[in-house]
């Protein structure tokens, strides 16, 4: 065991180093990405507008890349959900051509402002590492495997900039309601790697009690708040997945006409924009800050746009992940929530933020790390409580469709 | 799903409080005789020269009250562990008469300053309530195991003053690797009211960065540092879970005069506290806490000490739990290492807390929690690396003999 130990320790630093390093190189050119989409805005049209036009070209170089049907492509746009999937059916083979044109369309689409995630690329870069490392050392299918969850944990540890929830995140997100313990250990060796080999810093700050935020609140009546605002963001959870459900069901009749789809796609998203505000488009990671520091008065139904604006952008050809819209919505939904209660909003906005990622994407030990990282032991705890009442809300549905059934919730 | 999650809800706040106020009313009467015992040894005599007689008094008192073969009570009195079985066994159906018992005989061999643990008990007061409840409520079997889970978990939460590792860690000692979701959410809610019910701090304070404890070791050297002691912890824990199987094995063939083993088991503690001190006897917390202040020079064997003396105690007759021991143990072992090795005191006493307890008792994602709650966001992250590693070392290997395997290792 001590070899064993020795073994995977060694290959978790390696796959932590070159995901981190990876996932680094990816965030800084999809900032600049992003800025110069920004930086078009100045000629006068919103540089949304390129939306349908791009989400045609996204479907289009999927469809001569990958060379199978394109509806195919559409269903496996989102990043995470691609990577869950070759976990399970090809113990973690990846395409190593494909996943390049993958990461380049989610930076076409979130420069065009597809409401995406940045997540769901870090994954698949995390996770092409590992397989292209088990191919040089030649393992086992059971060891890449492995190799590939380590490398999909690290994945997130770096761009979450959370180490130890990231890293709980890419082995819990694998099953509903399952653990696999055995790679615990080097999926939190590479997280932790990953985390200082990429530099990102955590999403938010850490709550720090005592900066007057909560403390009108006595504990009973917290805890009672936190099971309460659970069953909230465990709706809002479901209102997401049966969304996006409902669109690929209305778009599954034009399979055939997938350039047409992307086209509508692109222009109804640049509509919603035009009337809503450029906040929700691309990672709208201003919107989530304001929203977590209580600082800008957010409108009510933010996160009812950004569900739609999500929605549209995964099904109609947009390519990235799902957790940073997860994370826009759970913090507007709980800011909205906070607002009309009169509640304190930086602390329910973090609720919020935890308990729609555990809810959605069935990841309820994760969140609630996450929470305990980032609101630290006096609200973590609530927190925690919150997420997991959200996620026992949202019953077997999940926003990842290759996540496979580990375990009965009922 | 929206019923079942109320009824879990009002369930586990109702088993948190009855479990919180009666772990309160144990704690409150355990100090007492803690404090009495000490007392006595104003009388010239140190206390736990009792132990000789104390000792055959229990296992003449569990004898009567069982009214089972002698050595299988021996077996059975680690409160943990009895709980785990009763779980597996018989869907958590507990004898009300035994319990009582079984928490007198822990006070009882506390008081003479065995070295055992209050959180067994503490576990099986949570489970007798919650199994009461059931009784009263008519709960189906399937209800009622879920629901003694839950009081076990409360146990936990309350007597560590960790709501939501203690919750965890009544969730994961269940089986070696595995962790049973739909329990998660009900066992939380009683953690977190348990905790408030009872009142009981954490056993350390938060360790706050910056107060220049570790400020001179590199992050990457501290992942290496993290690593490597894991590795220590894990022998650490490997050491005592052989220690104790040897004695079994050696009482073994004494099993028919269980008397005369827990008169030599007495007289072999009380040398053993007369030769390296009585801080070795029953909770030990001044010496833990002190190794966790790292202000106090502690011997660097003290650990091997406490395992001698947890061995016996259990072994021989003594009642009570063995995760106090454990984090003596391991935060011992941490502080001696440092010393030696001229690192902060402080933060690797509280590794190896969390660390031994993660191997010991195979909960690596309880004790990886518990150093978040504990150290917080910053070194958190380090502890819950290292109490993997140390998982990893044990093999599948448990100080708690009913723990079910759920998942292998390797």
């Amino acid at each position: 065991l001590l070899v064993n130990t020795f073994k995977w320790a060694v290959l978790g630093t390696a796959v932590g180093i070159l995901a981190g390093l990876g996932v680094r190189l990816y965030l800084y050119i999809l900032n600049h990405a992003i800025g110069f989409g920004h930086a078009l805005d100045r000629f006068g049209i919103p540089h949304f507008w390129l939306l349908p036009l791009i989400l045609p070209l996204c479907v289009l170089l999927a469809h001569i890349t990958t060379r199978q049907k394109a509806h195919d492509d559409l269903e496996s746009q989102e990043g995470t959900d691609a990577v869950i999937e070759a976990i399970h059916t090809r113990s973690g083979r990846l395409d190593p051509f494909a996943i390049p044109v993958r990461l380049f369309l989610s930076i076409l689409t979130l420069f065009g402002g597809g409401s995406v995630g940045k997540e769901g690329p870090a994954a698949q870069i995390g996770a092409l590492f590992s397989s292209l490392l088990s191919d040089l050392l030649r393992l086992s299918d059971e060891d890449r495997r492995r190799l590939v969850i380590c490398g999909v944990s690290a994945g997130f540890a770096a761009v979450f900039g959370t180490p130890i929830s990231g890293a709980l995140f890419g082995v819990e997100v694998l099953y509903l309601g399952r653990l696999e313990y055995p790679v615990l250990f080097p999926c939190i060796v590479a997280g932790i790697v990953g985390h200082l080999a990429c530099g990102a810093s955590p999403p938010v700050p850490v709550l720090v009690p005592g900066n007057g935020h909560a403390h009108q609140l006595s504990q009973p009546m917290l805890v009672l708040l936190s099971l309460l605002s659970g069953v909230f963001f465990g709706l809002v959870a479901m209102l997401l997945i049966e969304t996006m459900r409902f669109l690929d069901q209305q778009l599954r009749r034009f399979a055939s006409h997938p350039f047409w789809v992307a086209v509508f796609g692109g222009t109804a998203l640049a509509v919603l924009y035009q009337l809503a505000g450029s906040g929700y488009a691309d990672l709208s990671e201003p919107l989530i800050r304001s929203a977590l520091e209580g600082t800008a008065r957010i409108m009510l139904l933010a996160f009812l746009v950004k569900i739609i604006a999500t929605s549209l952008s995964l099904k109609t050809g947009g390519a990235g992940g799902i957790v940073t819209p997860l994370f826009f919505i759970g913090s507007t939904a709980g800011a909205a929530m906070a607002q009309i209660l009169h509640l304190p909003v930086p602390l329910f906005a973090r609720f919020g933020f935890v308990a729609v990622l555990a809810a959605a994407a069935n990841t309820p030990i994760a969140a609630s790390v996450m929470a305990l990282e980032l609101l630290g032991g006096h609200f973590g705890v609530e927190a925690a409580l919150c997420a997991c009442t959200a996620f026992l809300i949202v019953g077997h549905r999940s926003v990842f469709s290759s996540q496979y059934l580990g375990y009965s919730k009922a």
